[in-house]
């Protein structure tokens, strides 16, 4: 048999059309690593926070602790730079652990991850509206309802494409960069603080020891949340795209140190400590450019950034999901894409559940924001471990090195993580306890579904070839008008054999005769029997018929009109959606036709 | 061409199984009649209430006024069981006027009954909850939820046929007529009041004078709502239906009438006055029965029966329903009936505006409560008229004094309604003279739209007789495996040519090779054409493809797995209900089958 092969728009090979839709390093750092990036505004406070449990004295290992972060930091950057490398086609720590630690370990990957990507979302968004309520207290009972229209606005945009969202938010993110780094630099050249601070002498509750330092260092972890999104989402890339997003990874890692180490130095240098009811951040701020506009801007960005790292999940998670489901680990309409390559449902699923949470916790996220630090923590840690596999197995030149850095890396992140998870379960840790093994039970119970679906579908055997059997095409009938003609016609045109069904009921009487002798003077020459009911149902009449026809293959060509205003769709007398929902049950082919009732003046019939 | 008549069941004409379903004098009570047995609660209050703005001395004018309200009463129920009889299809006030006063008259007394069934379901429901919640106040935060239970409940028990709603109801119905005869008899009895009373003197702020009876009257006219429901709903009585109808309207008449002047004449007897937080009718229970278990009893009674007043409107809405969809008024989907004769649609209808009103006004329902009168006087005023011309058109024995009964009778109902109207424009009225134009506009427009409808479906032509033409049956396809061989050979037993259209998109250049690898191994014998679309989508190039199709009946022909459980609905990867919805723009027939996924064990493929 013939197969051709008609090309719509440009040849496959060169799908230069698609690139439109991708993102370059630029628009990989805006669409994917805001998350990262506002980090500044909370990773700092969160070391304060934990030293300054010491006295201020022990304050003085906020630039130490920093420096340890951005050098695992450093570690990271160049693991996900080598496992972009190696699995172009995306997922990050999943991919790694598939080929490397087997499918459970990937589970684990791909759940934890799913997990950090929604609680990011709505980390973020609820951290934005939050400072945004600070500034304007009076906004404070619409905390909720702010939430929602932000994420709905993010919502939207991604749906329009990953690359559409990166134009967009690339302003935002130039600007806040350029912020930090004003802040940063006209710190360091500053000889002292441009507003005098209060220097509160904070009381030490705890002794500075090795556990107090790990903690600090585990909650300052929570900077380093976000590195690996670009990793997760190589496709999304322009062509080279391992090219391209190395350079994006590799931007994104210096950026992030150089911010966070200058902004430990600024913390060391100001003497800056916990203040109730102000952010590290904004002492910092406070303290290098004075509290004019300059310090409201640097604020009103960090609030805008704070809000659209949301929008790295909304390029991350749809990509992972969409690998998930192509191995089978999530429902195949995750894998679906759209228009400029949307993947709709990835997007949908997580605008909606992040949309739950904020419902539900009121928009408070302060308990849960280092929680998502243990679903990516976890992905790190296997992702680094799965790399040492990966220079044992293929042990290029100096694989001892990257192995020994790897090795590093997985220890401390998962040290990080398990430090987190101990401290945090009270707070919400068991959610991610929880969660995560709930998550990944799912997964399992998808994959086995389709396990037991492809063995029913006979995948990967050829089947016979396919031979035309007897039909029947089944009618249902109720009056005598345009609409019955057109639908016999098509009936007249498919099967050996059509049947005209009318169900009557009592109280019907009239109408029935009516209809028959209308029937008989119009003698459509198609076999018409009338069922009748007493208990006025609609559907299961037609079923019992249908059941009991003998022919291999039976239709129900159910006709319906079709207003042309979307109101009138009220007017519509929802039989065919009766008769069509109750056939679902049976094996009966359902066939739907519509009969156009707009105001086209009516033309001949069909002869 | 012969025409088969297959009946299922009982043959037409003696459909005695469908008469299980119907209501008898007592169903049809205990159904249709708990609106107008309520009234005892309110009305005769609503009486004393205006009268005391004249002083104590006014109050004397109570007993006079009901019995002017129960000889309305008279007039009524003899006129409604005139309707009953000329009107066997129901309708009542709309079936009359459509007949005799003209379709504008008629949408008229439609859209006021509409709206009177509506806001009675929402009083009633409120003010029992009302009661509830005064004898246990800490119930009264969740007032909106127990409306909305209750309601349900009520709803429940309709959507399981009216017959089982009326049988429900008979013993709450007994025991409210049994009590409160009780109360009338044991306080005639009575020398003086069991509880002797507070005896507030009552200040006057008005005159006696004609306009403050006229006010008392049509205050105390709400009693006489719900009288007209029997006559709307006559369908659904058992055979004969005509006199089991007069027979119930009669006897609701006459307890009614007994009721009101009974208690009318205790309120005489007591002097009783209005006191802020006690009804009137608790006052009269407790000087007639004391503030025993007794007195308790009645209260509770009364209670329940004010909230399956609604019943009423569950009665009498979907047959209305029903009888304006069937000319065109309505959306047709108001005349199908379920299992049991059961009006899904209308008695949905009704449960979801009601709720909405409840939610929206929070339950507090007492400034709404006179304004269901003005619906149902209006409805009372139209048939009235429209009976005088019955009677000057059929001209029978002695039609010079009902003509001129129905007349006075109708000048009264108009009056009241004016007066109502006017005197509760301020608390709501407006509510009603702006819905009640925007029904009946809505009902002229779904009249219209019918019509264009029908001059497109030539309705009432004799039609050409049907002919078949070439068709072609497309069948989406993406792998090779059992449904795909199922899906052609569907498709092979119906069309005159059958596609199979493969849609390829950039990035799935290796699956759709390893595809055509596959299907040329298989070589089924069918067609296979490539679509490429660089742009990701689904259903878009299969439109395109079709639409260029020169054959006169296009099918598209859709096969999907049917997994056995429902949550594994989810795992369908939704191409099918994507290509299924956007082909729903075209003038294709979409056909959908289902193979199913279950635990079935693969025989051999239909070879």
């Amino acid at each position: 048999m013939p197969t051709s092969a008609q090309p719509h728009g440009k040849r496959p090979g060169h799908p230069k059309g698609a690139d439109h839709d991708r993102l370059g390093v630029v628009g990989g750092l805006s669409a994917l690593s805001l998350d990262a990036m506002a980090s500044i505004a909370y990773g700092p406070e969160a070391i304060v926070l934990v030293l300054a449990l010491a006295g201020s004295a022990a304050l003085g290992y906020t630039l130490p602790v920093t420096v340890a972060i951005a050098l695992l930091l450093a570690v990271l950057t160049v693991s996900y730079r080598q496992v972009i490398a190696a699995f172009p086609t995306g997922g990050g720590a999943y991919g790694v652990s598939k080929t490397y630690l087997g499918r459970p370990a990937a589970l684990v990957a791909g759940a934890s991850l799913i997990i950090d990507y929604v609680l990011n979302v709505a980390v973020s968004v609820a951290a934005g509206v939050a400072a945004l309520t600070s500034a304007f207290p009076e906004l404070l009972p619409y905390r909720v309802v702010l939430c929602l229209v932000v994420l709905a606005l993010i919502t939207g945009i991604n749906l329009r494409g990953i690359a559409r969202s990166a134009r967009a938010f690339i302003t935002p993110t130039v600007v806040y960069i350029g912020a930090i780094m004003l802040v940063i630099v006209v710190g360091l050249i500053r000889g002292s603080p441009a507003v005098a601070h209060h220097g509160h002498h904070v009381q030490a509750v705890e002794t500075v020891g090795v556990f107090l330092l790990l903690r600090a260092f585990a909650n300052g972890c929570v900077a380093l949340t976000g590195v690996e999104a670009i990793a997760n989402a190589v496709p999304s890339f322009k062509d080279p795209r391992v090219r391209h997003a190395q350079r994006a990874e590799v931007a994104l890692g210096a950026l992030l140190a150089t911010m966070l180490i200058g902004v430990g130095v600024l913390i060391e240098k100001f003497s800056i400590g916990p203040v109730p009811g102000v952010t590290v951040l904004s002492q910092v701020t406070e303290a290098s450019l004075g509290d004019g506009p300059l310090y409201y801007l640097v604020q009103f960005t960090t609030v805008i950034l704070l809000a659209l790292a949301a929008n790295t999940s909304f390029g991350g998670l749809p990509v992972l999901a969409h690998l998930l489901a192509k191995d089978d680990n999530l429902p195949h309409l995750f894998a679906l894409r759209a228009e400029r390559q949307v993947h709709r449902y990835g997007i949908a699923f997580l605008a909606v559940t992040a949309a739950l949470l904020l419902v539900v916790a009121e928009g408070e996220m302060n308990l849960l924001v280092p929680l998502f630090a243990i679903g990516v923590f976890i992905g790190f840690t296997l992702s680094q471990f799965g790399m040492v596999k990966h220079w044992l197995t293929s042990r290029p030149a100096g694989w001892h090195y990257k192995a020994a850095l790897n090795g590093t890396g997985g220890f401390l992140t998962g040290a990080a993580a398990i430090v987190i998870t101990v401290t945090k379960v009270g707070e919400g840790g068991w959610l991610i306890v929880i969660a995560l093994p709930l998550l990944v039970a799912g997964m399992e119970g998808v994959n086995r579904a389709y396990a037991r679906f492809a063995v029913r579908l006979q995948v990967g055997e050829v089947p016979t070839p396919p031979r035309p059997r007897r039909s029947v095409v089944v009618v249902p009938v109720h009056t005598v008008n345009r609409l019955t003609h057109d639908a016999l016609a098509v009936a007249l045109s498919l099967g050996d054999r059509v049947v005209a069904v009318n169900v009557t009921h009592p109280d019907d009487e009239g109408e029935a005769h009516a209809f028959v002798e209308q029937w008989e003077r119009w003698d459509p020459g198609v076999e018409l029997v009338q069922v009748f009911d007493p208990r006025f149902r609609t559907a299961e009449p037609l079923i019992t018929y249908v059941t009991g026809l003998r022919e291999s293959h039976v239709l129900v060509l159910i006709a319906e009109i079709q207003p042309e205003h979307r109101w009138q769709a009220i007017l519509k007398n929802q039989r065919g959606a009766i008769i069509a929902a109750a056939l679902r049950r049976t094996d009966v082919v359902i066939c739907r036709m519509r009969f156009r009732v707009g105001d086209r003046p009516p033309g001949p019939p069909h002869a």
